[in-house]
């Protein structure tokens, strides 16, 4: 049985299921794990001596949300982050989650009517954590991300996308040609049909996924190591 | 500068900085990783082969809230976890995570009027979970914990104490005789007083305390391990 790949109304519905009344399981908590695993995998692939600066991009929505919370564990496992949230989400979680990271003494790229402090972070990151859009993607992409995504490619820097790489369409992969191309993906809870096609270092997050859902859903998990809060997928 | 050990009014100052306005966090992000690090100590010293069984011992307070989050991922990491919660919490928090394991064929050890349900779990446990009292314990221990602590104690099992022993004043340590002795201690975000002459094994977790926060407590918390949660302390 291999693992499954999700459509993006599948990945909704876990979601969902893993938050109702039944499943119990608070966006605070999810959050958490999710976003701890994303650090995670950054910290096994790029080694904060040779790439201390991330730039944690952020967008909108809950995935930008894990990609504070990223930020903030990145910041305690010794890395630099600086966070590039161009359009904050409006949820109280997500500007609770924004306190921490000033609390941390996380700087975040001012707002801007250009890209220039954009490209001024981009100088001096390493690597890029990419929050951006997550499964509830769809195009066109709209500003200020249309500007940006081109940017953060134009960099060469490395890139980690989180669950699915911002401009993919969550299904069919990068058929526009306008997404990022990651060296690093982190998929949480299960991949999504769209990456199917990816060839780089490819992580699954998101353990807490119980086992009748996960068998209800057909998911195939893989075993994760230890108390490792990530897994590496191999071909 | 040596890591500072809190007394039990500063403990709770320290978690209500972390969780006021400014600090941002909620309870569920604090008793995720707070959880995560204890289940992390415990499987980090006890392996699942050898010590597959863990009764996780829950009090009605926040500490039980660290074990029932402790007692999921431990489920997650291959363990059988088995609930021993004889005095649930009221508050919403403790019910949702109660659900989780549920959710996870957790079992928990029926409410009973005698500790005939106790003796048969521990007859099939491997190592204990203690995260019966914390930081807020005041003694005398009353019941039901007065006849299962020393239950515990004769069982012989191997301990792991979230934070402070079972019994232990918070900053008096064993004074009155009648607490677990622990082979594993996890302190959380900082040692307390009461554990000064603890020579087991002894992990911090929670690593959560921004450096402002850290400063302002003069609390020289040791360098954590890579992407670790949890840090070993040695003499």
């Amino acid at each position: 049985m291999s693992l499954k790949y999700l459509t993006a109304k599948l990945a909704q519905q876990i979601d969902e299921e893993l938050m109702n009344q039944a499943g119990a399981f608070s966006i605070d908590q999810l959050m958490e794990l999710a976003g701890l695993a994303c650090a995670q995998a950054l910290a096994r692939v790029y080694d904060k001596k040779k790439y201390p600066n991330v730039l944690v991009c952020c967008g909108p929505g809950n995935q930008g949300g894990d990609g504070l919370v990223a930020a903030r564990h990145l910041g305690m496992f010794g890395y630099t982050p600086t966070i590039f949230m161009p359009k904050p989400g409006s949820k109280d979680i997500y500007q609770r989650l924004k306190t921490q990271c000033d609390n941390m003494k996380i700087k975040t790229i001012p707002p801007s009517n250009d890209t220039s402090a954009l490209r001024e972070a981009l100088t001096s990151s390493n690597v890029i954590l990419d929050a951006i859009f997550g499964f509830s993607f769809k195009g066109p992409i709209r500003a200020p991300f249309d500007s940006a995504l081109p940017l953060l490619s134009d960099s060469r820097l490395p890139i980690v996308s989180v669950d699915i790489p911002s401009g993919w369409d969550v299904e069919e992969g990068n058929v526009e040609g306008v997404g990022l191309q990651p060296d690093v993906l982190v998929s949480l809870t299960a991949p999504k049909l769209g990456v199917r096609s990816f060839r780089g270092r490819h992580f699954l997050g998101g353990r807490f996924i119980p086992k009748t859902l996960e068998d209800n859903f057909e998911l195939n998990l893989p075993v994760y190591p230890g108390s490792d809060q990530i897994v590496e997928l191999k071909e």
